[in-house]
């Protein structure tokens, strides 16, 4: 998605691996380009049809939200990364290691958000080393749904973190796919 | 709003001043009644014009990126409740104390986002004390930003955190405004 890779362009490379996208994405929201996005993810995913959304706190909440609108309004579910001081009999928990700060957290699902058998279509703004993208399905499928597809805003695709999962059969769509971050610059993965 | 009113009835009342909204809010989001949401503080700000939206992560982002829709699709901000490990020279900080978590916040915006004379229409899930509210309107004035109002999902009006901010020129306008929480049920103010 070529506006997408011109936002990511204009982002702040911080070190070989990180790029800031606080100007459109994780701190500001650019809401028409995530309607482009919506649209996009819409387009590769014409073919399923989907039941609920399921993001992560707390950058995929608002791209989820505005995608779900292009998903005939269907319920977004966001995975907490803290556990609630009040406690649920139905969280669902999975220890996940955040690459970005090198450290563990506890996703949380409540169970009663999704159905037996409910289609999902997880949603996210980044996929690295797939640490949080395992998560999600494994809480997905631990409440008995189905996971139907991943879309991905920004690819690391560099550090191949989609590869186990497509070995698994996991569909999992990416709007911009950076091949490498060099000197500052990050280059695209053509089509 | 009677919808909203009556998700909110369907809420768990976990004590008398913490009613839980996960079920369409925030865990699982509702994102057609957020279009309803979005609607109806059209309705009420249908005369001030805004440039930007600010709201509080985590749980105000989904609603903030629906209402956008509604105001010509403007960017979004969401303050950070934490420091992020890149340190910004253009990071704005605000001590927040939570009610509901009973402990202190770092509440972070990047004075980039908001540019000098924005008119910014705050919008959050709940307002209980007031203790975010006045963190997001210092925030957005030390940025150089004009508040032209505040927009509430919900206001626990039995706390009476509005009463400061009015008394100082601020709107606020609450789409649910809870009178009482007594032995489990919630009861509205009417009007």
């Amino acid at each position: 998605m070529k506006e997408l890779e011109e936002y990511i362009q204009k982002g702040e490379v911080i070190a070989p691996d990180i790029v800031k996208v606080d100007h459109f994405l994780n701190h500001q929201i650019n809401i028409k380009l995530l309607k482009k996005i919506g649209e996009a993810f819409k387009e590769r995913f014409h073919d399923v049809s989907i039941d609920k959304i399921v993001t992560m706190e707390t950058s995929g909440i608002a791209v989820a939200a505005i995608v779900s609108l292009y998903f005939d309004d269907v319920p977004v579910v966001y995975i907490k990364k803290e556990k609630s001081a009040i406690t649920s009999k139905n969280m669902l928990e999975e220890k996940v290691h955040s690459f970005t700060k090198n450290k563990d957290y506890i996703a949380c699902l409540d169970g009663r958000y999704i159905q037996k058998g409910e289609r999902i279509l997880l949603i996210d703004d980044f996929l690295a080393n797939g640490a949080a993208l395992k998560g999600m399905i494994s809480l997905v499928e631990k409440a008995g749904g189905t996971c139907v597809g991943a879309g991905i805003v920004i690819e690391k695709a560099f550090m191949d973190g989609r590869k186990p999962f497509e070995e698994k059969g996991y569909r999992i769509e990416a709007l911009a796919r950076i091949e490498s971050v060099e000197e500052g610059i990050v280059k695209f993965k053509k089509g």
